[in-house]
């Protein structure tokens, strides 16, 4: 695809090509996420960081993004304004907010409306999630960490054995992951869930269709003893119909370090979409794997903010001017370094 | 009036020569807000955007003109504190906001609020909206565009003919553009409303003692056929007693292409402060008009973004020199140029 | 102590000559928050301004302070996000976000919540407030207004004559006063309240432990009489059981014009925290003391910019290059001079 002015609504406009393409412009970003140089390329740009949905960790991510590219950030961080409620359409607001700036990111709890404000916006629009549609950011940086992960070992995406672990009925990152493993060759998947709460089956599908080995399982032991991955996810109780139901799922499985020692390959990586749910009768990912170095989860959050670069210099046009702008720092910055 | 460090309080500060003065600032910040090139004249400098009531894209057009000429925005997005229920005066809250920052821009619920906190804040205060009282820079932004649609067509606000169409006893931006249109020439008003909602007999009175020829009536059809801009507004329900009163009027002006086309002259401008209801039952506008070259509302909103810039410009006295800090602009814009 | 990298959390950090430190370095910034020029040392770093309890004025204020050096601010407003709510431990959040900014301002209702963030933080993290535990940032402009109204009395903050007037009990900021005069010598402290909310003892055993004198009265008029400094607080009437039960003690100790130039040696310097409460039943500073020179509460308020300004150059060792970045304000700025 043709980054430039792009809109970046889901996964599905992704080839391999162009994931490689974002992920190559993302690993350019780290000196500058790591505060080893910075960059005024986007000096004078305006992000409208509109979010009519809460979200902190999206939003400040976004923000940080542009932010570290030179740009401003001018936001909204839910539905204050009773516009919408006034009987404004979707076109009419996009139309408006798309003149205030030269990139929106937008995330709104309705599922399709981003793609609907794109069309009538006059600048690029980044999905940054619209209700149980999609979130494409989030999966071009799951699916970045691994291959991170993975590079590091001296593998590749092609030939991954990944377990996802939990709620995969509700969850969009799940989901929208295994549609990207689609465009890559030869991934093994286990799928770990209760029966009620398994992956639907429409993507099972499209994981075998693309040609994937695909286990569905509601063992957690025997399923995490040959994996790259451990993707666990968390009970996304919003989605039922009480706290009662999600109770009833609630702390099914469990990863700490003794079972990751008992059970998982040496190096086994353990990732998470977060927040992840640390209360006694969750506790998806015990604390006490906090010291255990393959808990890619904080590096795979940081990895949002080197995707999130790589969306707004490619959209924008200006990865090839990132560096020609860039200067030292001169403040203290060691202990991210850590 | 000498802009330099003044408040923007009131449509009543301005003689024609002003209004003039800031329409050509205004002009002059076009390169700059179609990103043709982007400047850094207000570097360093700090708007604190206090909005006490939300308002979305009045927030983000004032922050966004701000971030254009180069400063930086500190906000907040409504009563979040509770200093003012803890009994502080808004002279108290003035005192200190001022302290933070070079201008500020203010919107509140209460009627008379901005011109008291302006009193005592130690920088130059723009009203944003005060209750049911003024908007001045949405009456600015509404002439403006008239002055730009108008001028393409070789004319000018002297002689102007234009019909204000629905909601006119709650419309404050109605009422102050009556208030503006005064200072000028020879200007034909048609005021379409139900004669419940009908134009305040006071601003009817200085309209004609202004000499200008005002019309009252109650039918769309035969007002809009020998004018040059149809102004509609939409039914105020926030100002009714009930939902019910409200809509009891919705949707009685309904404008749309094939009455456009039946009744009007060709190039008759429509305007619109926004949002407008595109409800079924409102549809004050209808969608059908948006491929219309002259429904201006969408440029009526980008021209706050430049009377706004105008208006910081001015009170911060950097209008001269706009244009020495200015640079090229090196990212993708040319969706916006469409 | 090493100011580089660390975490402001507790004036329990400071030693005498660290106050010392932060206060020269305020003094150093005072051109800056003046607009007498300005500096871009942090261009390109970022502020996560994470506010978990809405604070207007603190949150502005270090926002400003951070912009004044030239970085940017990524901010929240409250608990927007539900991740908390979803089980997230402070330690998750303090690991996400830290990946985002180059130093973090936390202000969350939990007491001690900070210092567990910070923990887990990779960037030096400002305590903005934790509950009823610490603002360590309002007791330091509290102290450094002290002597900078003393020093142009030519006095110093040892052998300070203060008193102090209100809700001693609930008064965070008296407290965290109390104890940052602790490492002064020979200061004379009146403490004026009513019996039910008088200062803690531990706090009364701590300034008589650093040899201080203590006297502990309900009468306001005799107490002010031979004093350097009036520091009023307001009823924390949020901290009470009920609002009749704060009413009982609302506007027992009021201050006005009258009062002060019958009981105050001339100069007696008028401090507040504040908000102060100018409901007519309250009204602990009388508004007739605006025009009072001695009334120093804005001037109180301007120099929390000074500090946080400070603090941030030291967390971040920039303080030696401040100047280094810095250039002429060409924008109008002499209103605040006044």
């Amino acid at each position: 695809m043709n980054f430039t002015g792009a809109h970046i609504l889901s996964i599905k406009q992704f080839e391999r090509v162009d994931i490689q393409r974002i992920f190559d412009v993302a690993d350019a970003m780290e000196p500058y996420a790591l505060r080893r140089k910075m960059t005024r390329v986007l000096e004078g740009a305006i992000l409208g960081n509109m979010f009519f949905e809460p979200s902190t960790r999206t939003r400040v991510s976004f923000g940080a993004a542009f932010n570290l590219l030179g740009g401003n950030v001018r936001e909204t961080t839910g539905f204050e304004s009773s516009s919408i409620t006034k009987g404004e359409s979707l076109y009419d607001t996009a139309r408006v907010l798309s003149g205030y700036s030269d990139v929106i990111c937008m995330r709104h709890p309705q599922s399709g409306s981003v793609a609907e404000f794109a069309e009538a916006s006059r600048v690029p629009v980044i999905n940054g999630g619209d209700g149980a549609n999609e979130h494409p950011s989030q999966a071009l940086l799951d699916l970045y960490t691994i291959r991170k992960e993975l590079r590091s070992k001296g593998r590749s995406i092609d030939g991954l054995r990944i377990a996802m672990i939990g709620d995969l009925k509700h969850g969009r990152t799940v989901h929208s992951l295994c549609k990207l493993l689609c465009v890559f060759n030869n991934v093994q998947v286990v799928l770990v869930s209760p029966k009620e709460l398994a992956m639907p089956e429409s993507i099972v599908e499209e994981l075998r269709n693309a040609g994937h080995a695909v286990t569905v399982t509601d063992d957690l032991t025997t399923s995490i003893s040959h994996i790259d991955i451990a993707y666990s996810t968390r009970i996304q109780e919003e989605r039922f119909n009480s706290k009662d139901e999600a109770d009833m799922y609630r702390g099914r499985f469990r990863l700490n370090q003794a079972i990751y020692t008992q059970y998982c390959e040496p190096n086994t990586v353990i990732m998470h979409p977060l927040p992840r749910d640390s209360r006694a009768d969750a506790n998806e990912l015990d604390n006490d794997l906090n010291q255990n170095p393959n808990l890619a989860i904080f590096r795979q959050a940081d990895n949002g903010v080197l995707v999130r670069m790589a969306l707004f210099a490619l959209v924008l046009d200006v990865v090839a001017d990132v560096d020609k702008h860039s200067r030292e720092v001169a403040w203290y910055n060691s202990l991210r370094q850590n």
